[in-house]
């Protein structure tokens, strides 16, 4: 990580980064554990099985916050306050799955915040998660 | 948990409910790991201390996550599937803060979505962040 | 991360990075866990006290691990290959302590190993490890 | 475990011990959250299955804590004060393999230190990590 992120002069409109990781049950676990969501359809492996998913899949949120690692580590880095985000969670993840969070500055506004396009794709590049982040830039 | 949450049917405007947790350390240095969110705001106190915050903040994307665990649990509950979410982080969540999530249903739609308000306050009632949810019920 | 971390080539006598962490008791109890350390001057409050450190520390291995992380993630970075590490444990590193481990190059070899000098220091800036990393850099 | 371990009078040249323990996905992905090593050819399956590897291995600085296992909890034992560590890596550990790290008395010193040699073995007896320590025994 840089010592400080990108300020409100150096980011750019189309920039990108990207942090990409392996959803392991580990992480559906102890995700559980920390968030209380103990939905049977992460933890229940017979549920699961029963259920439209087939299988145990990840919780959206977890997914969803590959998001918060490329904002506070890449773009715009260090320093960054997360003002907003809005996600739709368009497909089911699964265990085992790797998945893509990529950001891509879309819009710098008159109040100094910067609008970021946030999606998430699978190992099969479909899109899992789309949305918006609003930051403020490290000063 | 029961069996099954509740139905499009049986969801009613106006029905609440809350899930109350302690932020701690641990949770955030474990967050940190598995959403890859190493942001020194988060893991370095030296740094905390310096910065706006005066001491190591709750990622957003962590205190988001509790509202994950009413709607899987409690409302809708069991079976609920996660489409969208909306959220604004209104104040930061530090280290030891007792945080509430509270959802309060507002809206069925005509294509059986249903939306619900998610409001995150910390121990002293502040709001730390405010939301909303669409969901579709258990069958 | 960049998407290939330096060649053999890019990399320079003098090049530097870090990476900053308050080592937590979260850190040093799950750490306990999987290398199987159970010391009883990392995890026992009591004995810990009564032990010429007055207090629990944390391993040894648990600090010299924050060098892996700047060699995978920065210097050189993704791709890097492991091949040697030399470390001296000078201090002990008490739970709650701010440690950040600076990696420099120092010498290129013939044979494309490149030899990095590996420091971690407390927040007081006292040297807690002084070390050698050895690596190939990603191709 | 005993309640103190060797003395340096009581160590002997030639004395051994070791623990042995299959290292899970599970602490590879906890042990990127502590050390900050994100590295994707421990996290990112994708990534890793392109590789030289193959297939996402531990990090090495997780295979030599199981050194420290030793030390602390056998071989001096308990009050084991660690001084230095010299670690070659010599064969990748993928997850799923099981490893012994055993340690042999090689030398006592003038100085009452002990050279220990560290040796680290996957299921096929294949040495994985080759290197020394140098330690402090408790009195």
């Amino acid at each position: 990580m840089k010592d400080i992120g990108l300020t409100f002069e150096q980011i750019q409109i189309g920039d990108r980064a990207s942090f990409t990781k392996t959803i392991t049950e580990t992480d559906v676990v102890i995700f559980a554990g920390i968030s209380g969501d103990l939905n049977p359809v992460h933890l229940d492996a017979v549920y699961a099985e029963q259920s439209t998913f087939k299988r145990r899949i990840a919780h959206g949120a977890l997914v969803n916050s590959l998001i918060s690692a490329v904002l506070g580590m890449k773009l715009p880095g260090k320093g960054t306050i997360y003002l907003q985000q809005n996600t739709s969670f368009l497909a089911p993840v699964y265990i085992g799955d790797t998945i893509t969070a990529t950001l891509t500055v879309k819009q710098k506004t008159d109040r100094k915040r910067v609008i970021i396009e946030t999606t998430c794709t699978n190992q099969k590049n479909e899109i899992v998660i789309s949305g918006e982040a609003t930051v403020l830039c490290p000063k």
